[in-house]
């Protein structure tokens, strides 16, 4: 189709959405090579990673043929020929949904909003990705299917929930990949693996057909090897669903509204140490910010002492833990198939709580809400350390903190986006997080877009390659 | 001021807003004499109707001099002058909110959201009315501070549980009243009253300072003598509050979009004896349908034999009484001034249920979301019976379906509004309710004033008067 040059297998493994479509569109490189490429690798290196748990070769390379096939017409939808993984907590029509559980999983009849979305853009679905038990939990150490280990480092966590998603776009056995995030389930891992993630607006892409961990809370997470990737993604995924009682009427405007960087007004947290933020972390953080230095505007301290983070963090888990007896009711049951003592002692924990404590924790998650809502009255970003720490090894204790930082953003509703920011001491990447008020998705990608090129901090290549 | 003949007292007290706000703007009557009349006929009507559990003159005269001087001045708010109630769950700075429940209440300190824009439109707070403990009941039957009668009826239950705010209303004690609303709180005294309600989108006026019921069924409810009246309560209410986690930012238009009446798509309900409506209900209902005719436009049937009211009614109060518990803990543990043994039972079941109990009915409300909002994607317009039934004596049992034909509306967030439709063989009035999509506040109101006119169906003066 090209005189050009063809693309390297490890180049086509490296690049980003973004410079794949190009490469298509130019015809360097076509649908079933891409397929083919992707598919050898998840040979070769899934069994050291573990990123997927459920794949299907042979439906994988029909869909590619059938994208060719649409080049060859030159009807084409906006990811068309692109690999996209998807998190084992999205249903896919004639799959088995298994939300990291044990036990056959649930067969699923309709394809998931997104993944119909998905389809629709000619996109090629690759597999399923490895997730913690029922989504509760930052470390893909799953008991039934095994840990997924970090691309950067083999016996490292990938994070979590949605580790086995950011393991796979990492080692470059996924272009993209669609995952959860409920208080930070795409953000942790895409800051662990030196990957780009965005959790939007909540309800601005439907969650029908994912697996519910806390309704409130739950979104879809998007995470990439680039920024422009995530907006891409979500301009395909984004949309109302009348059959999803928390989508919400497009509050993301097409295109972003105009800015100027010298005006913006950027809120930085006061005392990170405090926030169990590790040392290693911070400096990586600080350097960061003295390198985006006049990009970000006017700063100002944010006050975060009245936050309550282990209330507010039991609060939500006790929505998610309650609303897990009701969603996993049959996994529960199935004792042939018997989840983990402590997802078991988890959720036993909600059945000796009240309708009344239930009540309280979503009252508890209102006052969260309202103090980020009034922070978004006084500024434009909130930029944090993704996570207060890096990788840990998998065989370690995990830090219960994982998701005190990406959480704001749930309970407000608010989009956050999560970049590379630089490498800690130990090799390892690490991610800068920025916050906005609901609604402005297109416009913090724009600014991430900026801070990423200003930050230059994309990861190392990874070690299992 | 004016050389125009005075209004007649009785005039003034049967006038809708828009009318008196015309007699001000003429100077044919001036905020002093409108308070005192009013205040004059509270005297002597309201030991009999017991609409008001709290008064003060002293304020409200010294409210209406206030009002004099600003009309004097030129600079006049949007209801200057304008005698308005408050039920009695509503906080006023200065005032204890009791919510119908015993012992000495709780002493606001700030005002409520929708009492700051009142006073910021120049309004006169009246009083605060009468309603069932906690807003837990549809009679306003209130064990502590007694009944409120009907002013069509005496022994008969005004509705509740706004109920003292309705017939405060309708036997000219106030010119407006603001409610709430979280299964049809203000729609069902509207209709029982012979009155004109609002139940807003959800979100649209702020919450805050209202006590909280099941926070994500209550909305804010107004009610008056006439639609337009309630069109212009709205704009001076609406708005977004960040102090309110519920509250959204405008999504009803600031005009009317336009309509042609000729294509509007309205649904009507299936079977209503089914869903226990009274056949002379259903009669009045159809006799009104007949008169709109060509009003209604396209017409369809709309099928709720899936809607499981009781399971739903169960679940929105599960939500309601497990946030009591909490809302309530002080009043509950006054062992000086108990509750009743009637409310202490309601909330005594919440006890007894587990927190997935509670997620297993939210999910149960979001089921019934879905629904309305799969519908209102082929309708314009729900028309219904505001209430199954007419006011009952006080003394006689409360049918469990009161609210059955106004909870859609909460459940879905959506607008509805209820109109006098007729009267009923015993000579009480009866309304219809027109529910609409989310953000349709301003059409359904404009059409709900078509309507009006067509129906001509003002209640009577009411014997109390």
């Amino acid at each position: 189709m090209s005189s050009l040059q063809p693309i390297a297998d490890l180049d086509l493994r490296r690049a980003t959405l973004c410079q794949i479509l190009h490469w298509l569109a130019a015809g360097r490189v076509q649908p079933g090579r891409l397929a083919e490429v992707y598919l050898q690798a998840i040979e070769r290196i899934n069994p050291q990673l573990n990123a997927y748990v459920g794949l299907s070769p042979a439906l994988m390379l029909e869909q590619a043929r059938s994208a060719e096939h649409r080049r060859r017409d030159g009807v084409i939808g906006r990811l068309d020929g692109i690999p996209i993984a998807l998190k084992d907590n999205f249903d896919i029509a004639g799959w088995t949904t298994r939300s990291g559980l044990p036990g056959p999983g649930v067969m699923a009849e309709h394809d998931a909003h997104v993944v119909a979305r998905l389809r629709a853009s000619g996109a090629v679905l690759v597999g399923k990705t490895n997730m913690d038990e029922g989504a509760l939990g930052a470390t893909t150490h799953n008991p039934h299917f095994g840990p997924t280990h970090n691309p950067h480092r083999q016996g490292y966590t990938a994070g979590g929930s949605s580790g086995g998603a950011a393991a796979a776009v990492a080692a470059g056995l996924a272009v993209a990949a669609i995952g959860s995030d409920s208080l930070g389930s795409i953000r942790i891992p895409a800051s662990y693996c030196g990957m780009f993630a965005l959790k939007p607006t909540q309800g601005e892409i439907s969650a029908r057909g994912m697996t519910p961990a806390a309704r409130r809370l739950d979104t879809v997470g998007l995470l990439a090897r680039g920024v422009d990737d995530l907006t891409v993604l979500l301009q395909v995924l984004a949309g109302y669903d009348a059959d999803d009682s928390r989508s919400r009427r497009r509050r993301v405007a097409l295109s972003p509204p105009d800015w100027e960087p010298g005006k913006l007004r950027c809120g930085l947290l006061s005392n990170l140490p405090a926030l169990g933020v590790q040392p290693e972390v911070v400096d990586v953080f600080e350097a960061a910010l003295a390198k985006l230095d006049r990009e970000l505007g006017e700063c100002r301290t944010v006050d975060f002492d009245d936050w309550h983070f282990a209330r507010t963090r039991r609060a939500g888990f006790l929505l998610m833990e309650a609303e897990m007896l009701g969603t996993f009711a049959v996994q529960l049951a199935d004792t042939e198939h018997p989840v983990s003592p402590q997802f078991r002692r988890l959720l036993d924990y909600a059945t000796r709580k009240t309708a009344a404590d239930y009540a309280d924790a979503d009252r508890v998650l209102d006052t969260a809400t309202l103090k980020m809502r009034r922070l978004f009255a006084q500024i434009d970003v909130l930029v944090t350390p993704t996570t207060p720490q890096g990788a840990f090894p998998l065989d370690g204790p995990a830090p219960d903190t994982q998701g005190d930082l990406t959480s704001f953003a749930n309970l407000a509703g608010c989009p956050a986006v999560s970049i590379p920011m630089g490498t800690l001491p130990n090799g390892l990447p690490i991610g800068m997080q920025l916050v906005g008020a609901r609604g402005s998705d297109l416009r913090l990608l724009e600014l991430a877009a900026v801070w990423s090129a200003t930050l230059d901090a994309a990861p190392n290549y990874p070690v299992i390659a």
